[in-house]
This record gives C-alpha cells, structure tokens and sequence, in this order.
C-alpha cells in the first residue's frame, strides 16, 4: 500500500458527493457536460491570494505566472486579484492581454524568445527580463526599428539556489538568466541606450515548502541585488524576487508557513539598503495562487482483478495529468491527493491502483491507494490539478482530446 | 561530455545541409513554413516495410499501431503499406477510418474503452480486443443493442514479459488485458454469443534491441496461444502477437536484428501445434515502422555562455519531444541522435548544450554534446522524432503550440 498525499483545505462534502465552492460533484459534471474535467475554484484561488496579502508588506506586489494556469476564465478573474502577470512565451502574451492585463503590467521571461515575440512585447509595453546579452541586443534593436523605447529588466543567473528547490532554476551553469557577475556591466550599458531600464529578476528555484529556505533565498536576492546596483552605480526602478513557494503534493508534505516569511519580508523591507529604498518588489507566483485550487475529475470505466490487485481504470490519464502519473519532473512516482469523489463519507476497504485509460503503463494516477470500494461509474478525484495540470500535459495523445475545464 | 545517439541510417547531406529524401534543409524549412518542425519521410517509411516483410513469413500480416504517430498523410500512406492498422481509442478510431482503412482491418485495445467508443466501434465492424470480462459484457450488450454481432478478441494478460523490455506490459499484476488464467472460460462463452470470435490478442513488451529476447518471447506467445485454445477447445482464427520491435536511440544501442527473428517466425509457422494451423498471424508495430524516419527541426534563437558552458537556445523544446528531455517513461535522461543540421561538413570543436525555449530546467533535448561550433539562425536536428514526437508531447505548454509537420 502506497499513501494518498493530504487533500487541500477548501473542498467541502455532502452526503459523501465531493463539493467545490458550494456545487455538488454531479452539478459539477453536469456543467462540465463531460468527464474528464477540470474543476478550479475562484473562491480558493481569491482567499489564497487574500491570506497572502495580509502577511506581505503591502509594498510587495504579488504577479501570478500564468504558465501555472492560462485557463481563460481564470485568467480573466486574475486581472482583478493580482498586480500583474508574469509570461513566458508570445502565446501567453497574447492570453495575457486577452484577459485585460495592461501590457506595463506584464513582465516576460525565457530563454528563447524569438525576434517577433520580443516585437510583439515591445509593442505592448511588456517588461521584458533580457536572457542574455545578445537578447538585450535584440530587442534594442528591434526598438531602434520600432521607434519605442523598450521596457528592460535584466535576469540574473544567480550563485545560489533555494535550497530544497523542486526545479534548480539557479545556480551554477544555467540557460536561464545572466551570470551575475557579467550584470552591472549590462546595467551600465541599458544606462545609455534608448530605453526603460525595469531592473532585476532573479528567481532561485521553485515548490520549496521549507518557509526557512525561502527566507534565506530571499536574504540573498535582496543582497545580491545591492550589490550588482551598487557595482553598476544604477538604481534599481523594480526588483522581482521570483517565487519558490510550493503546496504539498504528497504524504508528508506540511504547508508552507507564509506567516513566517511575512514577518521576515516585514523586517527585510524595513531595513533596506540605499540602493533599495526606491525600489518596487515584485513576487512572482504559480502553482501556490492556483495549485491547490483546481480537482480533476474522471470516471471509473471498468474494474478489474488481475493476479489478485485491483486496477480502477478511468476515462482520464496521463494526457491531462501527466504530473500526477510521475511522469514529468520526478525521479520518484508518489501519489497525488486523490478520492472517489462520490463516496467521501465511506470507509477505505480495499486498497486499489487508479489508471488512465491510456494503453500504457506509464499512466498511472494513483498506485496501491486505501479506497473506498469504487464501482465503474464513479468518479475519481485527484486534487492539486489546479497547476500545470492541462496545459502541462499531452492531451492529444492516443487520439484522446483535453478534459472539459470549468471555473466556479 | 555526454554522447548522442546514432543518427538513423537513411538521411541525407548536401554541402553540409541535411536533407530528407533528398530535399535540402532550406526547402524542408521552407516547405514546412516555420520552425520547428517535424519532418517524416515516405521512402524510409516504405522501405523500412519492406525490408521487414522481406524476412517475415508471407502469412504473417504486418498492423500498424497509429499510436506511435497519427499525423493525417501519414496515416494515408500507410493504408496503402501495411494490413491493418490496430488503434487505442475512439479518436484513432475516427483517424483510422478517415485514413480510408476498412474497419475489418482494425483492431482496438486500451484498457478503458468507453460506451461510445465500443459503440462506435463495433458499427464500423472493428475487432474489439477485450481488456476484462466486464468489457466483454459492455461490448456484447452493446452488439444486442445495435442488432450487431461484435467482432471480439480477448487481449491476454500473459505470465511472462519480454525481457529488457522497455516498458513493462504483461507479466504479474496489470491493468491491460485479462490474466492467461481466466481466458479459457472467457472463449468458452464467447462461442456461445452472437459474435464473431477474433481470436487473441498477447503482448508481452515493447522497444527491444535484443532480437533472442524478442524471439523468445514470440515462442512464448505461440505456445500460451497454443495452450490457451486447448484448454477452451476453441479454434484460434487470429493471433495478435504483439510487436516489441525497438529502434536505437542512445550511444551503444546497436538495431534490431530483423533477420533473426523472421528466421525463427519461418520456423515456428513451419512446425504449427494443431490448434493454430488455421489461425492468421498478426504483428503489431508502432515506433519500429516509423520511428527513425523523423527528424525535428528547431532553430537556435541564442548562443550564451553561463560559468563556462555553452547553450544553444533554440525554438522548440520538450512541449514537442517530451521523451527526447528525458521526461516520458525514462529514468535516466540520455541524449537522443542530434546534429546542426546546416553544419553537418564542419569538425565538432566544443561541447553545448541544446535546449529549449520554455522556462523550466526539464527542457533540454541534448546535454553536453560534442558539436560543430552552431550561431543563432542555425537549425538543430533531434532525430528518431517519428515516433512518440508531436502527439505524445504536451504542445500547449506554456502558450508554445504545435510544431509544424509534413511528410516528404
């Protein structure tokens, strides 16, 4: 038998039907108008953000990376709780701006972004945090070209990284970013050139739940940042901290305590150094605004014995949740939070392994779960699904299709 | 340093361009209007069924699983290559038959098949390969419902596995197809259904460079065939036997050794237990038949150098070749065959990196390589991309879209 991880707070249950913010599984379904379905809550989505504002100093604006979730709808609700997005593509560009975002308050990074993507952005007046040295040459020119004066931010390939990270973003040899030490020289020069300097983002790594790690990681943001305004002899207009905070996925994971990072971010920005005092912060935010906030929902389609262990096959899989399956970033396959989402209120009685209907043996949701005993027509719920569920998974594989989505 | 695979036999260059059935590069590019792109060549395909049939018995009919790759013109040219194609859901089925494959000629399997799907199946007269006796159930319902008799096989979930297997199919506890044990009594009741009994379906594995292995596992199949339809006292019309076939992919794969195994195929159909005197003989293969005759196409957008190392920064990445990163069904990331497909006359002279445009460390599709020294504009090769490339990778990540694909 192999643990379930902890389901988020938020879901509620009725007569042992799963409820997302009030409306029942089969209401859901039914809006849904199909399984498989993703179900994300704004309600969750809101008061998450809202618990974060009240422990952040209210100087620090929080920016949601849309890559976590460009659902439309939720986008759309997004524009209103966040103080801006973050991009990472031209294809993102363009949600963000569909979903009624002010291009100035857009930032876009990657390493590869193409000459008509860096067009598309200066045009938009998008923030534009620069890769590379050749990238800054670029998108000056492509400035030059457009006689607009390019919104500028430097990337930074720090010499640390957050500890305990899920992804190493930082530290070391990187595609990602500017080697901190080639930085003031780039900042000198963007002095002179024809357009916006927006300062620094230096991000050092992700899904941490280790609120200690964080807090040290961004102990050294800020001071890495000092001390490349200092070497440039450049104030620093915006300095984005990057994210890092993470959401239990598994059994064992213990929720990030924001409480305490708060109160250090508190201390941090009392305190800062001259080079700082004019500075705007910036959080960029994922999967911990939208993560917990979204189940996905999939049917039992047949049950089966097959030398004495019980498969529930579902008509999901792998090519909406191909996180959840262990298939994309993980060395280790553990279990996702999952539930038989009809029949909350009974006992676990058998244990039983939940897969996709995918005929491979990579698509596995849940292995040797403690379940309910579970028929075909019920319904599987795996949480965490709000967060590089859909858009992180091949949905057209074997001819399958994406899952309905629905914002409540 | 870290080594690339062996770039398949068959592509061509001209003056340092690779070409594709003897196209150039810049027209390839051209004719796909954009990077990337994937590239499938016709000839390699054909020639690559043709060899095959060379050794394999006359009776022994070669099925293609679309899985493996179902961009439209491919598909087409395949009805015309092979004699059946074998589908894994109710979208390939729609692919199949819009290819102009009659539905006597394909076979369905897939764990968790729907209604619809078996519905929709059982009127184009597909053959339904049954994954457990509730399927059987759904199925011959739903052939009383539509005055339908089903065309039913029984996928057998067999004792053994094919050894060194690359995915892990049969053998112990699975969710595919119903344990050898239980199948006798499954024939016995078909025989008194109205169907038509299509015999079995045995799988036993996939990607496998070890022909005796494969062999092996082939006169396992032949014999549970064999024992099986004693035991039932049911004839046998077809035997699916699975495929199994791999491709090379990492440095030190060496190809399958084809000859063999149709040397042992010739033998094993020459000296035929009774009970499969009568029965045609199936092959089903996906990746083998097409999985070397593709090539991905992605343009290097930066050149940047982080603490030393290099990085080619290119246009794609893994939301086109997911298993290429390292992140689908492998556990320890390998460079596929790589190349700079315009330099390919130039002596490599340093060591990079290829990755990706997304923002994340995942996407690296080849780690350390020994190369040609390559600029931005240049264009990068991935290799053995016809299989499990485009439709097995998850196209909308972070706003990114599909690849460009054609057939040449």
């Amino acid at each position: 038998m192999k643990p379930l991880g902890p389901i988020p707070m938020g879901f509620g249950s009725a007569h042992g039907q799963l409820q997302v913010g009030g409306i029942s599984l089969s209401e859901l379904v039914a809006r849904g108008g199909r399984t498989p379905l993703f179900v994300y809550s704004r309600a969750m989505v809101a008061e998450r953000i809202a618990a974060l504002r009240a422990v952040l100093p209210r100087s620090i604006s929080v920016n949601y990376a849309i890559k976590a979730n460009s659902f439309t709808p939720l986008l759309s609700a997004m524009t209103k709780l966040v103080d801006g997005f973050d991009i990472a593509s031209g294809g993102e560009l363009a949600m963000a701006l569909n979903a009624g975002m002010p291009g100035e308050r857009i930032s876009f990074a990657g390493p590869g972004k193409r000459d008509e993507e860096l067009r598309a952005a200066i045009t938009a007046g998008v923030t534009l945090n620069l890769e590379s040295e050749s990238e800054a040459e670029r998108a000056l020119a492509i400035g030059r070209q457009l006689g607009a004066a390019p919104r500028l931010a430097i990337r930074v390939n720090p010499d640390f990284e957050l500890r305990g990270s899920g992804m190493k973003m930082a530290g070391g040899a990187k595609p990602f970013g500017i080697d901190a030490g080639r930085v003031p020289a780039l900042m000198r020069k963007l002095a002179d050139e024809p357009c916006e300097f927006r300062g620094l983002h230096i991000f050092a790594g992700s899904q941490s739940l280790d609120a200690q790690a964080i807090i040290e990681a961004q102990g050294k943001v800020l001071a890495l940042a000092d001390r490349l305004a200092s070497d440039a002899g450049v104030p620093l207009p915006v300095l984005n901290m990057g994210g890092g905070f993470g959401i239990p996925y598994f059994a064992g994971d213990v929720p990030l305590d924001i409480g305490v990072i708060g109160a250090a971010l508190n201390r941090a920005v009392g305190d800062l150094p001259p080079t700082l005092t004019r500075c705007e912060f910036h959080l960029e935010l994922g999967r911990y605004l939208v993560g917990e906030a979204g189940v996905y929902l999939t049917r039992i389609v047949d049950r089966k014995v097959s030398h004495g262990e019980v498969f529930l096959i579902t008509d999901g899989g792998l090519h909406h949740q191909l996180a959840a399956s262990g298939n994309f970033g993980t060395v280790v396959r553990r279990n996702y939070p999952a539930a038989i989402a009809n029949r909350l209120n009974e006992e676990p009685v058998e244990v039983a392994s939940i897969v996709g209907c995918l005929c491979t043996p990579l698509d596995r949701l849940a292995d040797k779960a403690l379940l309910p005993r579970a028929e075909p027509g019920d319904i599987v719920a795996i949480f965490c699904a709000g967060a590089y569920g859909a858009s992180a998974s091949p949905s057209s594989f074997l001819g399958q299709g994406p899952a309905a989505e629905i914002l409540v």
